[in-house]
């Protein structure tokens, strides 16, 4: 089973890097980019024969608790096939 | 209207970084974790007028010349509304 977590930062924290590259996207000529922001995602590979859903909490505790920072990130679980 | 551009390691490309995610994850007790591969992604946000189509071509053209080092790297783009 394989599935997918995206973390980046809440909508409330700055994200420099999103604006440096928003910034240089519009010194190369792209005037109508108006906003950048930059997140992370992991793709993971589950081994065994756990449930979806089992598979599906794993993930989500997994997520919480190690991939992303609750206090400046949100994070989404997408679970593929 | 907004696109969001997905930059991964080619799957023939080690990924040292997704690695240790995952003998970290192991270690801490999640055995079922097989592999983890770590990307990034940028939530873009376009003004103006240009028409869908216009806008895609666009992001297509960024991820392909900035975001994404096409020797190493696979990117994915996806617009959004």
């Amino acid at each position: 089973m394989k599935a997918r977590v995206y973390v980046s930062m809440k909508k409330t924290v700055l994200d420099p890097q999103g604006q440096t590259i928003q910034h240089a996207l519009v010194g190369l000529g792209h005037k109508s980019i108006a906003e950048v922001r930059q997140g992370k995602f992991f793709e993971i590979e589950l081994q065994g024969n756990a449930g979806r859903d089992e598979c599906a909490k794993e993930i989500e505790q997994i997520a919480r608790d190690v991939l992303a920072n609750p206090v400046m990130e949100d994070y989404r679980v997408e679970m593929i096939d």
